[in-house]
């Protein structure tokens, strides 16, 4: 890697992310940002498929020399947030923004990019750079991108989070599971109505409801294996509507966090089970509705011990962190399950862990960590495009 | 008792119902219908205290033989109901009407005045007839009438209520606690609120408030006496405001019955010992608010006797009826922690269960029971106007 | 009622009763009793059949006037108890004690068989004397007597327990339900047992277990009419035996009481659906056994109310008490289930309420109160004997 | 490392192995054992401390060149399980049995001994060879061991596990919390016994533990950080002894799983206050005792690494594992606790995962298992005797 090179693209990863944070635009939408992307890689003599699923991007480049063929992924869409930032980068549209970095995703990927047009001949392999739309809103942009052959003859896949509660340097991940499943779930029970001071003439919907509340917690108590992650939260429950009334209806919903594909199904089996008996159990019908969000992020071990080696050969060591699962969800997890490869954080927050969290008014990163990002990219792309034999 | 006077006014009593029907006026607002009264008892020959406790009336008439001061009640106020019959004395006022009976309970008790004041000579003591406002609102207007000096020199106290859901004919009550005393209660539950896949960081206020509804269930399972009939019912509870955010507050609420000032009082204080401690077990902070309503309705037993007595000589003896307490409430209840006396049922209803329920926008009564429940009323209150020594 | 006859009667009945409570005998085994008993009856002219249902008695009289069948009953069995008493009538057998004044119950009708065996002539109709056995052993012995033909020609019957919560000289009983039907009940849940530091590869059967006595809280709280007095009470569990390991088996029992057949089969009905829902809830098995005890004992109305008539007519007012229902059970419910009658209390405690409970190792009742009821006796008898038209 | 000295002392691993397996000694009982332990360290030169801790020996050995000082240990004590094992080598004293594999320990360490004794001129730095009595019994040999200066001089400590659930010839550990601290806890809460039919008297003991059993639920669910893994498991509960009285006691028993002293101490501080609070709640006294058993084993991340780094030129790669946590524990925590240093596990099961499990009747293991464990142990302690720099 000729560190050189992306060190003298940093100026313009600033421009072009600062250009994005002020023109954020929301998912499946990034009309705009999809042609300011492709007009630029067209222009360093990419071959560029526009219209990936949508507002997505496909761009190739074939090195000099004989390698494997690399995907590298960013993600363009913003939120429905209103800046409250008071920099001159500040987001031009009313309450859209990007509060989650994509905008440093784009312009490092782009810096990528455009070092592999620079040193074309030395490069062994090919790169695919994916620029997917929504990635913020289900079902997420990857499912389509995929389905557009973004990964056809593709053999391995990296990408990148900017991360503001690590600080600006530092980079990790971990094997296997790293980033949660975040999966949705309602219930409604339906007991039947009636007076206050004749509870036997009615079914309480109420009562049923907190029975179930408080059965839920055995699934994370007793039903999950205690060495995975896994969060059953209820967030909010509506019983009634008087006081002397017994409430008819009682409708309780939540999120589940899961790691792996096992504990996903299981909690999922077993809040069915366990509502359809509470209900049953008080005379009461309980319906669910279980809604899921991406897949688990799980990192293939071999590519994650790659990333360690190489990050470990580019930052200090100390920089190079194994951490601990996410329980934020991405739905770079739909590549994983297709190719081997890898997904990891580089931090861009300040050291003392006064950044503003992601999808807050007043997010922001270290832009330097932009330049960490794009040197991570390069240097495992470049190690895996030459891993020698077909990949185990 | 000159059964025929009685059913000579059954004609006035159905015409003076209708009219308060067709006008009802809600609770301390009954300005016309408690002149409407006074004019009538003052013609009649009746001394009349207005503007007891507001809109009431105090009227007294002494009969032309020694005897004890009985004192009978009616109450007068209308519901903020909107009427949907369509007779001809439905209701003029939009969103108000008689859909409790106290129409007829007024016009029961002219009745009864008008045959004390046709049958002077003979009557035996002193009568004295409290037109009360407000039964239907807290904190009901028995207590201002009482300490405005309704019973000032009255010995014993009586009063009716018309009850659809027994048929027509039917006279009833129970000695002791007879109905029951409607208390609400309130509890606010603040912990923590979080991010849905962070509970630990969090106080769950949703999850305490499930545990303590269901805590509270022992109540009534555990720490009431079998044989006192109580009720606590949370009839609403609501937490939470997304799907993945731990909710901050829980806000639940309900209502409690009780037949005896022993058991309401020990509910009472184990809402408040049970909130708390789940508050506290779950790391958050459970405030109760808890409302008192009317006592409940306890019957002096010996007037009970007398009432069963008095009734089994002017009905058939299969209409008289020892019932099981009511888990309605009423401020008669005030009266009766006074003075000695009896609160009974009459019934209003079809025979076949057919009646509208008491508040029910087509509630109506069968005019008859008008009758009997003037009938009761006199029969026992001369024969407790005759009762020979003390009370004891 | 020649009261002064029973009490010339009444030096006999504390010699009966110390005799017995001498040699008591365990039910079904009462067979000295029963002979001694025969003996007395057949001296006095009656007619006796003896073996009935085992170790009871039946024995007749018909008086020297017309009139109806009355079946008067006593229970002869004792206690599988060691009297701690001092008195020179203790048991003389080791751990056999009359512990629940069936001695007295035996003495106080043997005095009325005496009684109308000197008034045989002025008697009005029949009597029938039911000497039965195994009042406190399932399935209680007047299942047999009645199948056994005791009830047969018979038009009411009447009975009375000795009682020494109350004070001696009182009477007490109540119109309808009048003594609870103690069912008892079992409920083994089966799950699978593991490593306590690995949940999820067992079935928690404790923690099933203690969700099954939580929500069983409402079956009283939510299921039964308030109005109803119903007791729902787990008096055991046992589960595990070992800190660290998960328990595989969860037994639970504990009692029932109700008052009326609905109630009892509501609740057994609701145990089973609670825990079987609980069970397959948590993945697990959960088997119900319950044991219906004596059905609850019922007045008929119009016979308890002869009750408080005779009675108030021979003690003083203040003596007869319409009291609550009685959390004990009592097999007198099967005649009363064939025929119309009364069962009732006489007081035979102390009045400051001192005297040790039934079942009590140191029980002992004051004799006096036998007097009593056997004027009780023999006056609801008379007046039953008579009463004019066919029974309603 | 010369390996073949190894292999040719894979015969005396076996005898040796084998001699302690027919004469297990329980623990601080192992006085045979470290005599005969002491008798061979001693033959062949090393320098031994012998009753240390009781029955733990402390072996020196100090090689002929610079390096820093590190201890080997190996735990000697045996069960109180009776061998069901067919086998010559079966125990020869009935009710005690080496089923976890600490003959294997053993043998192992005296090979390393032996080894360093036969190469001590080449070996860097000094060996200290720990022979620690009773791992299997609270408070643990290891307080012991250190309280008399196992460690004084030592640098670094490593210890081995052979691990029959993990095929013969892998090697596993992990950096950090590797193996749990298994405390347990015992809660007793005092209500007040009474009458089933009569709660309202009682404080019910069993649906306060019921309630409590409940709560405890929530810990693991709701007040631990869902990355970390921890386990609250109640393996007994007993409450009352006959179905109708209601129970005055209940006693329930536990463990707890915990990776980290954070997690121990909040998960100890959380059964404390919500016993307290559901026992208040009820109206009850709840007392708990708290046990803490070993703390977790916690390798040092670096040493950790060493580990892999070493274990990966000595096995074939894919035989080195990162594995999970293990929720048994272990006392070699102290060791960690003192010094830096890492314990692994060794695989000795059979490869289709047929092996008996630990403290089986018929616990065996894979011999072969003990060449592998010495051989890390040898090339661990090499590499880190060798580490240039005072250990950061």
């Amino acid at each position: 890697m000729r560190e050189e090179t992306l060190h003298s693209l940093f100026g313009d990863m600033v421009e072009w992310r600062r250009y994005l944070h002020r023109h954020p635009e929301l998912s499946f939408r990034e009309h705009r940002t999809s042609a300011w992307i492709a007009e630029k890689l067209e222009a360093w003599g990419l071959e560029v498929r526009r219209g990936v699923a949508g507002t997505g991007l496909v761009a190739r480049l074939t090195g000099g020399r004989p390698g494997r063929t690399i995907a590298l992924r960013a993600d363009i869409d913003a939120l429905p947030i209103q800046d409250e930032k008071t920099s001159e980068y500040a987001s031009s549209v009313p309450g859209v923004m990007h509060a989650c970095g994509h905008d440093g995703h784009t312009a490092e990927l782009l810096a990528v990019a455009r070092y592999y047009s620079l040193h074309r001949e030395e490069t062994a392999g090919t790169r695919v750079f994916l620029f997917q739309p929504a990635e913020e809103t289900l079902p997420g942009g990857a499912v389509g991108m995929i389905a557009d052959g973004a990964l056809d003859g593709v053999d391995a896949v990296y990408g990148v989070h900017l991360w503001t509660p690590f600080p600006s340097g530092a980079a990790a991940t971990r094997p296997g599971p790293f980033m949660a499943s975040p999966d949705e779930f309602e219930v409604e029970i339906v007991g039947r109505g009636g007076h206050g001071g004749l509870p036997h003439q009615s079914v309480d919907a109420l009562v049923a409801g907190a029975h179930l509340v408080v059965a839920l917690q055995t699934i994370v108590s007793r039903n999950v294996d205690p060495l995975e992650s896994a969060v059953v939260s209820v967030g909010m429950l509506n019983a009634g509507s008087a006081r002397n009334v017994i409430a008819e209806r009682c409708t309780l919903a939540g999120t589940v966090r899961t790691f792996t594909p096992e504990a996903r199904a299981h909690i999922r089996q077993r809040i069915e089970e366990v509502a359809r008996h509470v209900g049953a159990m008080h005379g009461a019908e309980a319906k669910v509705a279980y809604y899921e969000g991406y897949p688990p992020v799980v990192n293939d071990a071999a590519e994650a011990e790659r990333f360690f080696r190489v990050a470990s050969s580019i930052l200090e060591p100390g920089d190079v962190r194994r951490c601990d699962g996410i329980m934020a969800g991405e739905d770079f997890s739909y590549y994983l399950r297709e190719r081997p490869g890898c997904f990891f954080f580089v931090g861009a927050g300040a050291e003392d862990g006064s950044s503003a969290p992601h999808h807050h008014p007043r997010f922001d990163i270290d832009e330097k960590a932009m330049l960490t990002a794009a040197k991570l990219l390069v240097g495992v792309a470049d190690d895996s495009a030459e891993d020698a034999g077909p990949r185990a």
